[in-house]
């Protein structure tokens, strides 16, 4: 992860949250007066976060102290104690709030994969993400789903090359796309072909397209589409697949299933700060 | 809402998912090739994101055109076009993913929030929201509760004295905490005090707080405890409170619910992009 | 005071006073050359600045160390010492300028509000400022109001709402605005109205205002009008009030007045940065 | 004056106003209304500000329209209408009091200038500013003080060599601080020398300083010391000059006086922004 | 290529060449003169930066026109016309350095890769560049590398790895160390193991990497090496190949030579605006 | 140099290359696993750029140490260790590509200009650089000028005035040209003209301009125009002045010779960064 990045982005979010000031915490704390506060887990899950709340109180805090207690994609249960913050009682206040809105957020995206991925039992197959994440959280997201276990697909638009329907429908065939693309593309940029169809599977393979993505079919179609497949070419699912109904997919053989639940419809793991003590 | 902040986020998250550039579509469409776009329901629900509609694809190309169906707020069905976006291809399909990433998750807000409105029928009680917005997306998700017929708590934690534990245990009691905020304070700011037991209650009440929260408690506990409160003082019931649960809150008489689910475990309202068609 | 946001703001300041150096300093200076120098008052007034003394030299030189001997909101008199610091001698030079420039428009504001106070005597009436502070300076500014005695109207325009003539005009009526605001707004926002008739000020109070205005009226009519008003209404003085003319409103027992003239016609207090010595 | 750094400029104090929505203005006007409104003069003084008032509303609202009546740096008298503004009611309103705040201060630079540069009469000495202008304003406060008569310092660290005592102090003598400096320092670059005896007045000559500046002198001293300097040097005097005692400086010969006040110590010009109509 | 990002960049880098304006240019001519200049080649090349060239002189003036006669990548000779800008005076000669400083540079890069691609005539090897670029430019530099006929190695360090030495040494082996990734990292990414000797280029088959690069090797080594990898592996030739020794590596029969003097030693191509007329 | 601004370009440097993480070294190495390095000279030349590796380290690991072993401006040969940093493994693999990217093409510059110098022997001429500065780079790549013995030319387009062909034309003539500008820049503001003829440098010196730049000419026309200025006029010269004819102009006996290949085409000094230890 780039700690630059996240620093920045953090400092963002505390002035969203912050504005010009924390009237409640102001006013009646004294700006020295120190403490000590736990994150304690208030359910069952996987723990992500770490770098948040050890960056995060640091901005607000230069001089406070954090130690974490449960390691990245460590499964916490209800009541353990997360970490233990001292510093300034103003800045754990202050902070709180953005705290746990992200640590509670990465650790339900964390959460989510665990379980798809154990839902996959011994399969070989890896459960990824895609680019449904929430806009401005990217980076922090796909690192919560490798904490979960999970694979990140590409990260940005120029990270890879996807052709779908109106990319293959410009160049006339899947053929013509790939060929058109790999006759620009660098040596590092992977190409993958979204297909629907037995046809379509069969031209991408044609094409030598170097993952080609099942889009919205039933664990049959997986099977068949997949075993037209030559190994040397990455296959993924995708598309309908929900932790409701994951299982019937275990066994399809592909390379990959990639999930936009586990951004885009995420139930937070329920965290929260519990002040130790004040005037420490 | 603030339009230059909009527009500043919005620049934001397509330069995190488009990075250097999208390759996949300026491989394979010209600069100039024009298309028409439009973005479909593909679940029920409430809408929310014109103005993410409507400058995000205008960031992108500034010539393109956009027609919007369905106004904000308004309830959409599995089908329906909700808007017509007419302009370069390229920028369509780089733009897609985060205006589709955005929509979905304020229309996810609105909806939830109009399904909790319902649920309290004919009740006077408010549903607002808290402070546990996704870091970066506050004006955002704010603006998709209000949509959903929504309140808003405090933006900011200048915008507003929220008086908890801690800062209670910090004066001694609600009454020196919030006589001490009082003597501080512009009368342009409320002072809340968050309580948990009759003898809370009863103390916010004397120390004359603007707005007493009543925190976690039963549907009859928050009966009681609204009764203590006389009408000039604003009332609210918070935690623990979800849809599941909602209806059984309905009748409590107090004037604000507050749901910290309506932002922070938000399932996406389902829509899809569909081209219709290119070099028109 | 956000302290991010400071910290962030004073770097804006020092680029746009540096630009790519300080070629006098440069020049003429080792760059681990160290010093001492110390701030003084040119001046008798309400000192205001600490934040941007500390953190202004450490942003330039972390390793320098700073002693703030006068306390926000104290009064200091000509000749005073108001702090020191120890640093490199190039980073106190270079950032000499901007942090005078602050402290001493600061320690104005600071100054002036306290002399409003101090005019009001033991007058309940409180005094307030305004929307009316320099761009960019709007979190400094409102905190050195404070630090004077003073008292912070709301900070941005979705801290509260301000119904003046234009948006009165725009429903029909002061009862239509109020109405239609409070429909809307979350249980946080207090709704202010402006008012320059006696017609107006009992229409304010029957549409049951949080806060009513009087605008630009003598103190006869001032005292009038707010003997119209409730108590459980606060009224607020505002419209061509100045130090000159303070006095004869101190009796006219409106909870505040707002001085625009606070953060627009500010006279900086003389407060000047004299080297004790080099190489120590 | 740089127009891209006054639109990022204008940008951030507004936003700074703004923070996530206009209240009072979004919830009683239709976001399309229009409406017309004129920026009228409530005293008599110097106008600047056209750009602010252009570029400002153009940020808020791309389709409004703006007509400016008075040059800047021209004369307004009370109840002159300056400018005209047609556009959306809520961007007028919204933009209302930024706007106002900036050209306000810049007239009221722009019309303190004027009133010294008419003390100094058919003197050919030159008023000019200084680097005591507010933190984020630079920009705008020198241009100010150019639309109203008057000269620019140099802008920025990087922009010229200025030695004072400390300075000189470091290098032993005038003489090799100005050797020094002149040894390093580009040909676009002048060195100027602060002074205050007779005998640095004579070292700076010999030292062959681009301008020698004396600083805090007598009318006397300033002609005496003025007298010791050849003509290719420029003489400035500094310190302690203000609208109250310059024309007793006027006759000294010196080519430039420098002033604080034009930008320290500012009181606005008056100007009001009134609506003429809406729905038009 | 990302518009918002390159727009971003042309602000930040006219601010950074004008600071608060072009004194030479503000102080002769009208706001409103207007004036037609033309981009004219001095010496002959491969002409790069379309973009740079309309978004920049938009930026600075949005009435300008630009005409551009030479397509991206398109062969120049000295005194071509490249294109036509029509505008007001001042945009145009504010503009003109920053401009020319990007377009020279872009198409000093394109140039050079041209003319490597041409000394490799019809070898089947392709020309790629390195992460040598200049910071800041690295979007710009790499599009300019395409423009030439040259392919672009990964943009960002999160778009591939690169096993180096060091990374190698951590893991034991290079067969651990690709496995160790390959166990980690996303579908989309691929793995390049960095060998310098036929024992290392062995292993690194073995471990599957997708690319093996032949560092700092003479071309018959290079031979001998891409001899000993599949056709299913892309091959790269790295280090100390330059213009002048690149026809000895043109018939190693590797897929990829990255040149890092594409971009960390690139000689601007000549071009110069030539203002065409004033006042029309 | 403004550390400020450094660390902020720093920052966004890093953050081009980085992406949202260093895939390579995340996956390999242990977060807080230690290492040494060195930075080399792999060719002779002159090192500039110690504020780089130093500030640039500390912003991705601030408990790395640095040795620095060359002085700004110092030479070196090939073989030198130049600096030594100890830290976070993962910090200086991720940082070492732009850092090398930053001191070898400051270098360079230092190097060239260093050249340039030894060039002119002990001609009083002095060696300066223009505005051809690559965009984002002006004020290293100004500070590599100086470190090579160089002087620097305006930094800003607010530093100074230029009158070339075109503001003269606007004028009629350069005596107007000049009068216009003198009349209205403050006295810190030198006025430099460009000229091309016999004619025009005579009349430059008539108007008394500060500096008189010979544009595009031949050592003996450099000759003749430079005794038609007096010695209080800075004289310059410009335009088609490489290393290869520079030694041509060394007796022209004109002030300044500048240089725009020092910026524009520089040749990167080659250097490596050498990993001696990890874990230690």
């Amino acid at each position: 992860m780039n700690g630059l990045l996240l620093r920045r982005n953090l400092e963002r979010f505390f002035n969203e949250d912050i504005g010009t000031g924390d009237l409640s915490t102001e006013l009646l704390f004294e700006l020295n007066e120190r403490g000590v506060a736990e994150f304690v887990a208030k359910d069952d899950g996987i723990f992500c976060g770490q770098a948040v709340i050890d960056m995060g109180f640091c901005l607000l805090d230069e001089d406070c102290s954090v130690e974490i207690y449960v390691q990245e994609g460590e499964r916490v249960q209800k009541g353990d104690v997360i970490a233990k913050v001292s510093g300034r009682v103003g800045a754990i206040l202050t902070g709180e709030r953005v705290i746990l809105n992200l640590i509670q957020r990465l650790s339900g995206i964390a959460t989510m994969t665990r379980r798809a991925v154990e839902l996959l039992g011994d399969s070989k197959t890896r459960i990824c993400d895609t680019r449904k994440t929430t806009p401005g959280l990217r980076m922090l997201e796909k690192y919560a789903v490798r904490c979960g276990g999970g694979y990140n697909h590409r990260i940005t638009l120029d990270g890879g090359v996807m052709l779908k329907d109106n990319h293959i429908a410009q160049c006339g065939s899947i053929r013509n796309a790939v060929a058109q693309v790999r006759e620009k593309v660098g040596h590092m940029t992977k190409i993958e072909v979204e297909t629907s169809t037995e046809e379509e599977v069969r031209e991408a393979v044609d094409a030598n397209a170097d993952i080609i993505m099942f889009d919205n079919c039933s664990p049959d179609e997986a099977i068949f589409y997949n075993r037209l497949v030559p190994r040397a070419i990455v296959t993924e699912l995708s598309g309908g697949i929900t932790l409701q109904n994951l299982t019937q997919y275990k066994d399809c053989g592909v390379d990959m299933i990639s999930l936009g639940c586990l951004t885009h419809s995420v139930k937070s793991l329920d965290i929260s700060l519990r002040m130790k003590g004040v005037g420490q």
